[in-house]
């Protein structure tokens, strides 16, 4: 009983948990054990939500606007109902709860809202960025399956946003850039050249960013480049890695920041050579993450 | 701690419940208490909801889809966020916390999705049916207030569904019938001739209604009659009238049935004169409902 309960009286809290009771009742016509557990324990946690702030019939109005304003501005390239689940760490503890520890495999972390389906495939050592600005980055790894050993052929999906802030989808245009997907080679490397992750704030012109506004938080995401890493038999893993240094790893909008995957990205200074011998004009970054995967079902 | 709480290790449970913590600092920010409250409250709930059923990220997505289908389907004539509030009993627990009992004031229901601004005012003993085929029905009573004394001038709203069991806005030719409004004479009295209420499904086409289908549940209404009854000074009252004897009373979909708001609706015989002498082709009904308000603010 929270205080809030406590300020009725035992005759309206009586109303308001046989109200509840009835409720939960009204699913025991479904047969799919699982489908009930999960409307009767959302039913039980709205009820007791209502009752604990004593939500008032305004709070409730304002609830449905703010729903539907999200329903509104979602489409094909615009999530809000994503966001909100990422704003409120409801994504990162499902992450959690679904990720559990499991030795030395690499920790995941959020998807977000602008992984798309189908991005190109480049050879390894190709060009991820297809044009989209910024700083150019060589990153490199080595990805290893639950025994330590190198797996060939695992494939790998990044995708991030491009030194304005802006993943591909976020532009008007229809473009494809700064999202591929590649193979480990035979020794279980990858590598690829992208851009430098920069800071940006999530889309912060719809509900979820006047949300954040009247209550004082950041829309900034900490700089970051996604991945997502599949092999038969192992766990796929959804992670980014995040820059060091970075001032926003702290008070990332979405709570996506684990100390495992902070890496140093080092600047190279104009004319430094590459690792392929590309030519690049001006500084230029680059940075390893090795990648260990759980077992499928961990 | 439940069962599934019990399953993970004290590590596992450690970072999730690192993360609400984190989460729920996130507002410290927020300078208005009651939000903070709120939206505290909000993540305490949905994080507990996540780690209790541990859900899957599939489940995840699936809920994600399930808003944004009911983002999609709501427009100006269609509320499928209400509609999930009611048929998960929040908005008859809301009216509960916001309507507690007060005396003999006549109890509250929910508002539904149904209700307009502006309906078009009809005299007394008018008529709010105009035209919406059904059965017609004079309705009566008396508005009085906390003291029990008649009120005057009281606005009472009124809209119903129609005999095929369809409200006007839920037809596509912009038409206005089955709601009015109306105000008490100078003995707080009222009368008005409507249509008997018949049960109706709430929309079942969309994402609630594919919800109700999967947990087994029936998308019917028991027959109601909707009032919304406002006196400066007094509690607004939103509540709705059934019939006596209606089989779905004890099922209804969202749960606004109240024993103190089942009427008894006498039918009359063809050819019985009517309390205003209009003539009437066939049957028609009668029902009395006395209205007591409460004090603003109880």
């Amino acid at each position: 009983m929270t205080a809030a309960h406590r300020e009725v009286s035992a005759e309206q809290a009586a109303r308001e948990e046989e109200l509840v009771e009835r409720v939960a009742r009204s699913f025991d016509t479904c047969r799919d054990p699982r489908l009930k557990e999960l409307m009767v324990g959302l039913v039980r946690h709205v009820h007791a939500y209502i009752r604990e702030t004593r939500l008032t019939e305004e709070e409730w109005r304002e609830g449905i606007a703010f729903l539907t304003a999200a329903g509104h501005i979602t489409d094909d390239r615009r999530q809000e109902f994503i966001l909100l689940s990422d704003v409120l760490g409801a994504s990162m503890q499902t992450i959690a709860v679904n990720n559990q520890a499991y030795g030395d495999a690499t920790e995941a972390t959020v998807v977000g809202p602008f992984f798309v389906e189908g991005a190109p495939e480049i050879a390894n050592g190709g060009d991820m960025s297809f044009g989209a600005p910024g700083e150019p980055c060589w990153v490199e790894g080595t990805v290893v399956g639950p025994d330590g050993k190198p797996l060939p052929g695992a494939r790998i999906e990044v995708w991030e946003a491009d030194e304005d802030g802006r993943y591909d989808v976020q532009y008007d245009d229809e473009r494809t850039s700064a999202r591929a997907h590649l193979f480990t080679d035979g020794e279980g490397k990858y590598r690829f050249w992208g851009i430098t992750p920069t800071p940006y704030p999530i889309p912060h012109d719809g509900p979820v960013g006047r949300m954040l506004e009247a209550v004082g938080r950041s829309p900034m995401r900490a700089s970051h480049l996604h991945f997502m890493v599949s092999y038969e038999g192992c766990r796929t893993l959804v992670t980014h890695i995040f820059v060091r240094g970075d001032a926003l790893l702290g008070s990332d909008a979405v709570f996506g920041v684990k100390e495992s995957l902070v890496r140093d990205f080092q600047r190279q200074p104009a004319g430094t050579p590459t690792p392929d011998g590309r030519a690049v004009d001006g500084t230029w970054s680059r940075t390893r993450f090795d990648i260990a995967l759980a077992p499928a079902g961990a």
